[in-house]
């Protein structure tokens, strides 16, 4: 991890990044990727509702009054992390669903997604922990202090950057045809 | 509830039915029936993974403590009950699946039945609670007590059951073809 | 409408509930009522990806400066709404898959949930709008302003109504029982 | 990109290729290549959807005026390029489902194919450019100028030596009958 | 049938609107509404794949002939209506899956869209007629001719009722919500 | 039912038709009334992969020599039937999935068609016995035999007579059109 | 290809396997040889349903005349030949889907299964050609010829030999586990 | 094995592994090391529904009789060993989806969940015997003899570790950030 990083990891995090199991960190390492590159503090834990369900519930419970302002949680087969952490905070969790060996993901994604009334998760797209992080950004940036200003501001460069990214992709393009 | 159900209603029950909410009972009243044909005192209780975390964990960490010997949880959509629970028992967890409006229990099977390995909940299929029961029985007709003795009589019993009904189901398909 | 619904109706609206078409109506009115009841103004919309491409990502593009904190957007199929106004806004939006008449809503969800790295849309189960609205208000909960305080206060209040409720069914499943 | 490809392509393109990301070029390359067999003019673009959806748009509106006649879009995941454009524009738009890490291309597809009444997409099977430009080729060749009579004429000819490979490839199975 | 209808019905059709059964009638209508609506002469059809395949072939191979510019073909369950027309013709072909009493019409869209390279057919959302319609009229609205620049016209102006019907739809939405 | 009916059943039956319960009738009841269309003797059973194991193997054991020449079995939701006579017969077994209530009959298809090497089963579409017993006359109808014989121009009138319906149907069509 | 194998493809086919390419071979080949295994001559050809319609319909036409007595139909994605050969014969005509790229062979599957009332396929499992030729040998062995005698006697001792084996991998299992 | 293993393997086994081939045993064997690990004597054996079904049969009726207590049971595709054995024996029956080449074990999954009511199988994860053979230890452990004792205490101690190997993982994630 860059000193950069490691540096607004002394902070206290904001964001909690939370997994099932250590096999689920190439999955979920673009959040950590992301906030990193936001200037986020965040941490990120193993966290297993099957195998250590009380410190889940504990996790959930206690993650407001640590500071924290929004969880991302993955999860895989019958996933009931994101839902479970959703049932005792009031912070909005975003669930990734984690594509194990069979069924690509669907189980995962239903899992995850098709929480009953009352207790939401925001489900992003099968293994993407990119999107979960920007997804907490974007919610980081609806505050009215400092640090949503910057966000705001960070998010809209983000997205210039993503156009101008697809357009470099097209020239890149241009570039493959003529080499075919 | 006949006086009969009643009865053994008030020893203690050794099974725990439960359920998210009581709008699941029409389709896990077929347990409670199936049960009380055999003579086996249960409890059937609303205890939601979602709305009641902690209680659902008290639930399954004390069902063994209070004599239970095995649950039976129903639930649809994000189905967390049945592998929450067996995530704080050692006994066996029966899933019901149980439909939703969408999806025709699809989401509730794969939530329930997809557990990872070291949790497993014994799952059956959508919406059969009976199924449940007769799980149930069987796991309690492994018993080298008593109980266990009469269950595995009266099962096999049962299954000779199932026999005559279908060949008597046989004989209303010839009368059903001739009245056609 | 009810006079206290029309009061905060009449501040600025802070959440934006967008749908592609009045038949939608049904499926999204949880979100309005949901917001009611936690007085959070808002405003309803007609916003087709389809029928008024230019329109709708006006709406989103001017939606952060006009004071929207968040949207909710239903659509239904080939659900292209809140993707397409995430693309244009850094605001958190909120996906809802609209069951359509065949797929049971599999198609909407899809459309919603798989959006590609850079552009995140918080999706909720199919057809709960609800549950879009409260993860809206977990959303604004994060504020560090009154309003935040107040609906973390008020949130919490709710998962607290939610345990009520359940324990309350359990009570009421006695009765079921007891009447069959 | 062999001279004569060039050459064509020196001409102003009426068919548009469009994808949201040069990593869809190895799936729309066959588009390419079976536009280049019939000598049809076209140009190749990255138009991201999510990424550069003002461009995006503008793509679409403009087409029609610039001489395109019919535009191919590629997209993966919840794929929302070939309805948007179709949203913004007259001419026929074709989509070919990417299947991406998951999901097998189900998702690409139901995002493509399931439109609302009102603007429709041509939708093609699921990774399948080749197809996508046979169909741009059928539009054309229903032109009654000199294009749509080549076209007509050199499609009926596809269609023979179609046939001519497959009568080939049963000699074919039969060498590999006998060398096993 | 309005007189309108029936007058250009006298005229040469260009449109084939064909099902395997009258019983797809009422999915397949939507066509033939907006055919009319666009002033487009068509015929309708039963032509059925698998009860008379022979002339199935003999209607895809004599269309071009006749004059038909596009035809559009509606089946259910294991389609191959759309497919086999699409190989003996070289007008494009419009598949519109019918949903039959199982699998949502996921076998019927399945079964036309996933055409093998060399046949393509241009298939849109399951039983969307109208969209079917519309496809072939932006076809139509590709040709140099008069007819070609009045659709381009007419479907221009569509767009921009859809547009209309839409803001029109959101007051309707003011309504609803007022009388709630 | 008809005297002609009545009397060919007296003849000793050369078709099984079998299902899991009389509940299966209204859906395997078109296979009985196709081969009486053809005069075929049959017998229709209840017979039970899983209420009455041995006694079904035994209807597979005995079947040919009993004078069947094929068997007809309906079976829904884990539908064990077809799969487990043929492992015990070497008559041909056709399996017609039953969709019960939940899942639209795919289980009932999965559980049917996708036999292990070794053991074939040829299934039909959902529900659809009418074509199982088609099947059936198509085995026969490769006799060599007076029966087959008569059975191969019987088949070849139907194929006649499916073409002249809807031929027929296609007249019903412009009747429906010009009616509306 | 054996002696003994070209020797009995000298003798008139009676069974006909049948692919849309010579890359569907791998799969189909399962099919040639169980058919050598018991002897029966067949022919193996490609006859695309889409790139050589008529081909295919004459074949399926002449199927019977030239001495065939069942035809296996391996296809894939949209896998129209199996069906619409049934719709221009009476012989039986068993389906093989064959699994493509994408889909894992559900597409083939339900374009192959699916059939209406009228034209029956007797579908086996995806990419199980085995399986579709022991099906037609069993349909073989309905005959009262000598052959029908040869292959009922012989698809006993195949069955007892399937128990045989099933009983040796019962003792490799064995050792596997000794050599663990 | 280890001698360990080999010991009590030497008792008489109270749970029957049983799977249709060897070429399960790879995805079976996680049952036996867990049983083993618990010190539960089992036999593993293939029993093959299709292949053997006398035997299947046999060896489900006189389970009980011969000592074992439960059956785990593992089959893919059309899986029927589960079922079938469920039906003549009143064993708990633990049925493992085996995942074979297509559709990732749906296929599976739905042959095995799927049961009547009446003839329940405890259906695991596809693929998951180790969960199988826990939920058997869990069955074991309801027992009121000395090993249903041991049972509940080594299954508690099991899910201590559990969550202890999950704390442990936490530890390898921060190493796993470290060293990125």
């Amino acid at each position: 991890m860059s000193t950069n990083a490691s540096e607004h990891l002394a902070k206290a995090p904001i964001i909690g990044i939370v997994m099932g199991s250590d096999s689920d960190w190439p999955t979920m390492q673009g959040a950590a990727t992301t906030l990193e590159q936001f200037s986020i503090p965040f941490e990120a834990r193993v966290v297993s509702a099957h195998r250590m369900p009380e410190d889940m519930l504990a996790y959930g419970r206690e993650a407001s009054g640590r500071g924290l302002q929004a969880i991302i949680a993955g999860a895989g087969g019958a996933a009931h992390l994101p839902g479970m952490l959703a049932s005792v905070t009031v912070l909005p969790v975003i669930g990734v669903p984690v594509a194990l060996k069979h069924l690509e993901g669907m189980d995962s994604l239903l899992s995850i997604v098709q929480m009953p009334a009352g207790v939401p998760v925001a489900t992003v797209s099968i293994g993407n922990s990119t999107n979960a992080a920007l997804l907490a950004l974007r919610i980081l940036a609806t505050g009215s202090d400092e640090q949503g200003k910057r966000l705001r501001k960070e998010l809209a460069e983000y997205q210039v950057s993503l156009r101008q990214t697809a357009i470099d992709k097209g020239k890149a393009l241009e570039d493959l045809r003529h080499d075919a």
